[in-house]
């Protein structure tokens, strides 16, 4: 079991950070104890450049920037890590199923990255990722399974906590549970008897299941990919963020895919706010299932607005 | 001819609105030298709220908060000055086109405003609340000819200078001139050769006209009515907006109505922000007449994202 991220490691990436993750507002939602924290407003639309710009910045290298990184996704991280690598001037390969929209492919080949198409499996990705890596002598960033990348999704909590200290809950979105895991410790050192709540779609519930019965546990691909949140089709939360969320996190709470689309077209109209599916989850638990939840103002953490803009657009 | 609203001004209007307007950061465009700033993320969902609270606030008054306020507006000053008002625990009467979009109707009504509805004439709107401002001894809030309002309107050129003190142009929607004017002071003032631009549907033209005459020139009702960008509908800049745009603007350009409506769309889906027609048309302008524009780095001010949702969801 390794150490769990501290508080001091998210304050130092916070530092890092500065002047590349947008310091993201709360926006409130109008007429209810509901704030929204929009990490959609990040430079490639997601959380995940916290994370990833923090994982290539940190101090566990011994200071020392790595020549080139390799990562291996379908989605966010893949972009964050293109874009993270640009900003620090080292190269990128990315590893991508080549089923993957051609719009995420093309935005990563934009942002200057070497992109290696692969069947889609995850042993196909881990397989020829790790082989990169290891032939290149690049470093491997992992989308969530990892301290640094969890010390980066911390700063999330770090900044609601400054902006909203008397919160009752932090609600925040569960795939692969880096962010969870994050905020939960950022929320749980800075709050006064804040809590946190992970929240992912019914449909992909192993996050729930594994909180229930004290260990990860997956769930099988297919079942997971059945949700329209594809940001949270991840199968099995990572055994490191999964040590963070048994300690730290509150409960873990379920909306349907109704309540999630109908969540996307409420933040649009009333806040503003696009939102992919993963991203509206946290919103649509106090909104849907608010009996549920612990008493109090809520932030809601809204992790991503990469969203097809046919499923956008198109009438729910 | 009235003193020119100044930087000192605009600078104490924005220290009384803190904690109440948000700190909207610059979001990049990706692949452009293009900022936007989120005017759509403040309460109420458009900049309107700054002038509207600056001039509820002012010193102007001696000091004394007003025991009400009404307002005239085709929808998001009069949202501004509801909620304002909730804030400040004053009562607030709404004069609104009948024409205006619902969505800004059933809001005031949220926010605890009495709605009046009225023709959308200039005449009907600023006599009937003329009238009540009388009959109630109320405060008037106009929307854009005052210069509380309009110092107000001006913290948005100030964060943008904060922000982003080497930009190139800074693009402003103009209807009735009191974000363009205010904002003018604020980068010129704080500016080192930063260029300010208004932009404006060509089919309410009527502040380039007055632009290029060098003086206020009103357009027909019937023709400002044509564009899908309803806050921009209004047939004459203000007179008090006029003095300062004449003063400090050097520019003001022209968008079409498919330019506004495929820029709504891009800013969905690259940027991930709700954008009014209105809160569109600045980014539009460096979008699709960059050539027309100086050069350099430019920051879009969004100014609003109240959108009826069956206009924003609909395929274009």
């Amino acid at each position: 079991m390794s150490d769990l991220v501290t508080l001091a490691e998210i304050e130092a990436a916070a530092r890092r950070l500065l002047g590349v993750a947008v310091r993201t507002p709360l926006i409130r939602y109008p007429g209810e104890p509901l704030w929204i924290k929009p990490e959609s407003l990040q430079p490639i639309g997601a959380f995940k450049i916290r994370g990833a710009y923090a994982a290539m910045t940190s101090d566990v290298l011994g200071g020392a920037r790595p020549s080139g990184v390799v990562a291996h996704s379908s989605g966010n991280h893949a972009q964050a890590v293109a874009y993270a690598a640009r900003e620090l001037g080292v190269r990128a390969v990315l590893v991508i199923p080549h089923d993957a929209p051609d719009v995420k492919v093309r935005e990563c080949v934009r942002l200057g990255a070497e992109v290696v198409l692969v069947d889609p499996t995850m042993e196909a990705r881990t397989e020829t990722a790790e082989r990169l890596a290891r032939a290149h002598g690049y470093d491997l960033i992992a989308p969530f399974d990892d301290r640094r990348v969890i010390a980066g999704q911390g700063t999330v909590g770090l900044e609601i906590m400054t902006d909203a200290p008397e919160a009752g809950v932090v609600l925040v979105p569960v795939g692969g549970g880096g962010l969870l895991a994050g905020t939960a410790v950022a929320v749980k050192s800075l709050g006064r008897g804040t809590r946190v709540v992970g929240v992912e779609p019914a449909l992909a519930a192993d996050a729930r299941d594994s909180f229930l019965l004290g260990r990860p546990v997956a769930w099988d691909v297919k079942d997971t990919r059945r949700t329209v949140a594809d940001a949270l089709r991840v199968d099995r939360v990572g055994n490191i963020p999964f040590q963070h969320i048994a300690e730290y996190v509150d409960d873990i709470v379920t909306v349907t895919e109704e309540e999630i689309r109908e969540t996307m077209r409420l933040l649009a109209v009333r806040t503003r706010l696009v939102a992919e599916p993963a991203g509206a989850v946290a919103a649509a638990a106090f909104l849907f299932h608010r009996e549920e939840l612990p008493p109090g103002d809520a932030v809601a953490v809204l992790s991503g607005g990469n969203v097809d803009p046919d499923l956008f657009f198109s009438p729910s």
